[in-house]
Parts: structure tokens; C-alpha cells; sequence
């Protein structure tokens, strides 16, 4: 057990752990300190693996042309030197599994000694040493069998993996968890306020997409449509019968994905955005009824794109940033799937399909 | 009065005006057909004047070394080829300001023939066409008088310029009127929900911001704070008195101003942001209470930085693009301005140092 005496409170998100720059957010922070020693409310994580981001694993492998150990030597001086694996080129980082090793008695993440869990917060806020020199990984996958430790803060979002699912299975619906959660909530919203809205879910046959079908559907939606680029995902999507209708049509194309949406049974009360393709903001307006609700989950959301389309088609819609955290969203999400067989094939059927 | 006999009903976004690309909105068009005869639902605006965007007018001065003829020629060229008056480098457009000629049997707009009007839409999709060859610009400022016509859809905004302002005055207050429309919606749906919301407002002392204090406070916030980013701005927003609390800090420096809002008196309930300053928006969350609502007005608002700053604080918080339409948006800011002389004051003023 750490020695936690005289330890003042940490800070719940972190500030305690930067080094440099003084008092910017750990994200922002050049160098973390990733000492083992706990502030009262921290939780230290024995790793056993990292999942780099996609594209900061991209970035190093062209970097080094291939050559595995010139990956991992790179990785081990990051994290050497930042006492966190931020990719400095890409700005990303990743995720972790590990199992809890000592929990803060003032930790309020509910977490337990032996306790395996997923972090749901990026690596690159995430105090790291590892002290294993990757000797289990040869630098060739962004999967990183790894020693060492990682810190989690007050705030830090972690997540119990299951013990009834598959472990690639669980960390990808947790990798799309917020979607289904706000999807819910707002749905839940439009009916407190008296009405059970029409959702139309933009990709709703893809993983964050077929969950917020469900989610729509599970909270009470009047009617579910989905809209999916080609004939093959309206194919999968009617057989898994997530949506009340599937229609096809290209989300770039404004005018005829609303015309579309019209005839499948809109417009929407609320329109989910879960495609990264650029430039679906018009599309999305256009398809949503006056004070009717957009959610734009996809990275590739322009802001002003949406700001001045929907003032340019004079349109009464509240449009919302998609915020991957909503309380409880993994356990909503994890139950989405277990009690609903149809999300689960579709989803595994997604998942072999794109494992990342 | 233009014939109308066997004009089928236009479309309420204009889509019977384009010409090509065939299919897309109007903003998206590279040409449009200006041509003066009026399908049922529209209107017919005489031309005045036509405000060019700055980012416009800037490049094409630069290009043409301020060659004043050069950029009337391209002006006029540019308009003639596409109907409208997009910028094909920026993109952009601008207003215009002119008098009702005709108004379609079917026009939602509630003009009248010889109302004195200003557009909220953009220039970039509506049909224009110049038929004084720009006689009267000398091609050496933004400010364009014009002759000919504009085109107004059924769901084109157009508002009457009142008589009781100087038009320089309404027309810098109809250009931020969404701000405050939204603070004001957002206000009534806390208070509605239980409970009057403590608003900040990032940007306190700038046009739209100082309205949507105004708006706050009118629309009955428990309590209203203004930031601003220097001791001078704070003096002017502390004489007129428009916030309960007026702090300074760096919008940009999230520890900071996070802890300089909860000195003022935050968390805030509601964080509307009013600055046209990148990387203000893991401040505006970490300034906001848990299930608190966060308004990003700002163009320079990076839709990415929101969605990843809100996670990685495991920040429940509603995060809104900034719809720059609201239903009446533009009466209830003129109306906002002359019920308080403190706005006008403020606002007045910022206009004298900033007159774009």
C-alpha cells in the first residue's frame, strides 16, 4: 500500500500530475508525472495492454518503413519522456486494458482491487510508465501487450469488462457507447415534453449506428429509420430489423436525402449523425423537422458547415455536439447488445468486417 | 406586375432557381437563374446596396492591388455568371439592403411593396442581378451601392429595417441576432425545467455578447457573468452595467478560466461563447456545471476539440452549434437594444471601434 499520508486532495481531472507546462490540462500537457505513488482520489491500473489510435500507429509504422523495433523504440521514448503515449506528430493516443492494482480511498470510481477494466479516456491525459521495455511486442499491430502501470483520475472514466461478452466484442461497443446514451436521452426528452419523436439514424448500419437504432427504439421512438449509403447495409440492416424502415440514399446529397427520408417517414424528430463523411450537415438539417433535434456524432462534422447551413435554410433545429460521455453510457450500451439478438449479429457481422 | 398564370408552386429553399449542378441547394449551385419574373412563393427585392463579406471584398482587393475598377469589373463578372454574388476563392457573400418591388400571392414572408428591407440570408443563394453596371461603387470599399434586383424563397429571411434606428446600427445588430435568440430559448427551457440558470458569457462585452446578456438577464437567469479578456472591456461592461459579475481571463486557458468563473460566482448553468477566438472550448466545458449546457456561437468553434474535450473531462454537459436562426430572432434584439439603454450604450460603442 502506497504511503497516502500528508497527501493533499487531487485534482479530480488530473492538474496534480502535469509537469510541463505548469497549469494546462493534462491532454494539453507536454510531460505527466506517472509515479506510482497515489493522491487519495487516484486508482493505479497494472497495464497489460495499449491500443494505439489507429492513426498515430499509422503515422509511426510509415515512419520506420516497416521496421518493428524502431516502432517500439519510438514508443518507449514517448512515453519516457511525456510520462503519457501522446503521438506528438498525430496528437493521439489510445486506450488501455489493465487490472486495478490499488484504489485510493477517496477513488469515487467504484472500482476494486483485481478488477479488469477498459479506460474509456484517451491516453494521451493518461500518466503512464512502462517498465516492461515491450519485450512482448514486436512493433508490427497497434496492439501492445505491455508492463508498467497507468494512473486514472478522480473523473477518469473506466469500465469493468464483462465477463459474459468477448473482450474485442465489449471494447467496441464501448468505443461507440456515447452514441446509443445520448440518442436515449434525448429521445427520452422529446417524450417527457409529449411527443414520441420519429428518429432517423444517418449510418444506422454501422456500429455506433445500429446501437442508436436500438436505443431509439428501446426509449420509446414513434417510428426508427435508417439511412444507409448501399443496397448491401439496407440488406443487413432490414434482416437484423433494427429500423422500422431502411432507406438508401447518399447523406452528401441534401436534397435527396431529405426527399428520401420524406418518403421513408419522416421528416425527423430527431436526426443522428453517425457517418465520418464529410459533409453531411445540410443533409441532416434538411431531413429534420422544424424544432426537431440533430446529434452530429461524426469527427468529420464541420462546425461552421452545420452553424451557417441551417441559418442559410432558415432552420428552427437545435444541433448538438455528440458528447462520447454521458453517465453510464458503457452499461446502456452493454445491455443494448445482450438483450437485443439482432443488434448483436449486426454489430459482430460490422465488427469482423472492420475490426478497428 | 410579372405574370403568373401556370407557375407551378416554387420550392421554399429555392431548389426551382437552380441552374446547375441540377439537384443541389442553392448555396451549393454555381449558377442560378436571377431572372426577375417571380414564381408564387417569392419576392422581389430592388437593389440599394449590397454588403460584400470581408473575407470577400479582402481577397478580391488583394488580388487587383487595390485596383478599384479591376474589382467592380470582377464583382459585376462574378454576379452576371453565377446569378449570385459567391466569391468562387472564399466562398462567401454577404447581405444587401434594399426596397420590396413585388410579393408572389403565396410569399410566407408577410412583406409588403415599398418595405425598406435587409436580408439574413447570405448573398451566396440568392438570385441576384446587377443591372447598373456598379456605376455608383468605385470598387474601394465593401459597401456596394447597386441597382437591380434579389430574389427572396418562401423560407429566405428578410427583415424590415426599423424607422426608429440608424440603419448602420439595426444592421449590426441583426447580423448577431441568433445569440441572444438561443440564450434567451435556452434560459426559458432552464427555468422551465425548474430552475433559473446562472449564465456566463465568454465574449461579455462584445456585440453578441452584451446581447446575450441583455437576453439572459431579460429572459430571468439567476444570475449573469461576463468574461472578458482585458481590464478595459471589463471597465465598459462593469459601467453598463449588463452582468452581475464581470471577471477577466484568457477564454483560452481552461484551468483559468474555469477557476476565475467560480470566484465570479459559477459554475455555469449556461456558457454561451461569444468569441471568435480558437481553442475556447475545454474552458467553456470545464466552466460548466454537470448536466449544464455550453453555446458555441463562435465560428472559430473546432467541432473535434468540443466532442474530445467534453469526453476526456467526462463532462456531462449539452453542447449546441450556434443556429444563427431562431423564429424572430432579429425583433427580439431591436427590441432588446431599445428597451435598455445600456445595451444601446455598450453596443453603440463597439460599433464606433469595430464597424464590421
Amino acid at each position: 500500500m502506497t504511503d497516502l499520508v500528508n497527501r493533499k486532495p487531487g485534482s479530480p481531472i488530473g492538474l496534480h500530475r502535469v509537469v510541463t507546462p505548469a497549469g494546462v490540462l493534462p491532454q494539453a500537457a507536454e510531460r505527466l508525472d506517472p509515479s506510482p505513488a497515489l493522491w487519495p482520489d487516484e486508482v493505479r491500473v497494472r497495464l497489460e495492454r495499449l491500443n494505439l489510435d489507429a492513426a498515430s500507429y499509422r503515422q509511426l509504422a510509415t515512419k520506420h518503413g516497416g521496421d518493428g523495433a524502431a516502432v517500439r523504440a519510438e514508443v518507449l521514448d514517448i512515453v519516457a519522456t511525456r510520462g503519457k503515449m501522446q503521438n506528438p506528430v498525430t496528437g493521439s493516443g489510445g486506450m488501455l486494458v489493465g487490472v486495478v492494482e490499488e484504489v485510493g480511498p477517496d477513488s469515487p470510481l467504484g472500482l476494486a482491487v483485481g478488477d479488469r477494466v477498459a479506460t474509456l479516456v484517451s491516453l494521451t491525459l493518461t500518466p503512464l510508465m512502462i517498465t516492461d521495455a515491450l519485450a512482448r511486442w514486436d512493433g508490427g499491430s497497434e496492439q501492445v501487450p505491455a508492463g508498467g502501470h497507468a494512473i486514472l483520475f478522480g473523473r477518469s472514466i473506466a469500465v469493468r469488462l464483462p465477463e459474459d461478452l468477448p473482450a474485442p466484442l465489449a471494447l467496441a461497443v464501448m468505443d461507440v457507447c456515447g452514441a446509443p446514451a445520448l440518442t436515449a436521452r434525448v429521445v427520452t426528452d422529446a417524450i417527457e415534453r409529449g411527443k414520441p419523436p420519429i428518429v432517423v439514424v444517418i449510418g444506422g448500419a454501422g456500429k455506433s449506428g445500429s446501437l442508436s437504432l436500438a436505443a431509439a427504439r428501446a426509449s420509446g421512438a414513434a417510428r426508427t429509420i435508417g439511412v444507409v449509403p448501399v443496397q448491401s447495409e439496407a440488406d443487413a440492416l432490414e434482416a437484423a430489423g433494427l429500423a422500422d424502415h431502411v432507406v438508401v440514399a447518399d447523406a452528401r446529397d441534401p436534397v435527396a436525402l431529405a426527399a428520401t427520408v420524406r418518403r421513408g417517414g419522416g421528416p425527423a424528430d430527431v436526426t443522428v449523425v453517425c457517418v465520418d463523411v464529410p459533409g453531411c450537415e445540410h443533409g441532416a438539417i434538411l431531413a429534420t423537422a422544424d424544432r426537431g433535434t440533430v446529434i452530429f456524432f461524426s469527427m468529420a462534422t464541420s462546425f461552421s458547415a452545420a452553424a451557417l447551413g441551417a441559418e442559410g435554410l432558415a432552420a428552427d433545429v437545435t444541433m448538438l455536439v455528440g458528447n462520447g460521455y454521458v453517465p453510464g453510457h458503457a452499461a446502456y450500451a452493454l445491455d443494448l447488445l445482450r438483450t437485443s439478438p439482432d443488434v448483436r449479429a449486426l454489430f459482430g457481422a460490422r465488427l469482423a468486417q472492420h475490426p478497428t
